[in-house]
């Protein structure tokens, strides 16, 4: 398993229970070295491939159960979630999202992998929402 | 979150992640506490109901994962597998798998809850299943 620009990756050729379990160690290194705020995961739907939505969730549940269980604010959002906070469009496409990461990032360029984009349009999501819930908080109370 | 006769139970008015937050936890002092030699999962498939599969499968991959990342061996075996290693019959129902799990543990009454005979009918298939696969290594040798 390598790490690059914060993305973890594992060899495909390992066997799923193995990979998890690296991801696993891998991912309380990383808690332990940036101790963020809060953790966002991409929701993880069943759309059309079954053998791959049941390993990625499995990895899902392993972030999430991680930073719950570490007490932080740990949140869910659905890529149309994520199109929706970034671009203001729920069926915007990837490089619109890339654009709109980099723009809001103050980046030149859209990082790389994507993945590192991708985590950044998350990051960008959570803002937004828990914004939107504060506001909708003081309005209420 | 509770446990019942080895079962973690947790409440399903919690939201998703403060309950995968909380198993990880708990599977962490399960193996803590009885310190096994291997643990074996119950290979999640996605079949009519899409809503569940996807947390119940975050939920296995906290199991796998955990055991992995400790160096346990870590297997993961469909229902139907399960189903022809304890009964030798693949579309064996509930009430036979259950009833052979009394039987081959010397038990007079099936364990409650069913989760409980389900985790024994794993068990029992990590044992066939690994004796097959060192007499196969014997011969092959």
């Amino acid at each position: 398993m390598a790490r690059h620009a914060g993305v973890i990756e594992s060899e495909h050729t390992t066997d799923v229970e193995h990979r998890l379990g690296r991801l696993l160690i891998e991912l309380n290194t990383l808690l332990d070295e940036y101790k963020p705020d809060a953790v966002v995961v991409e929701k993880v739907f069943f759309q059309r491939n079954a053998k791959t939505a049941i390993p990625v969730a499995q990895a899902s549940g392993i972030a999430v159960g991680l930073a719950d269980s570490r007490g932080l604010p740990t949140r869910q959002f659905t890529p149309q979630q994520v199109k929706m906070a970034v671009t203001g469009y729920g069926a915007a496409d990837k490089a619109q999202v890339q654009g709109m990461v980099a723009k809001l990032c103050g980046l030149r360029e859209v990082p790389q992998p994507a993945d590192a984009a991708d985590a950044l349009a998350l990051a960008i999501t959570y803002f937004m929402v828990e914004r939107i819930e504060r506001r909708y908080d003081t309005v209420a109370s």
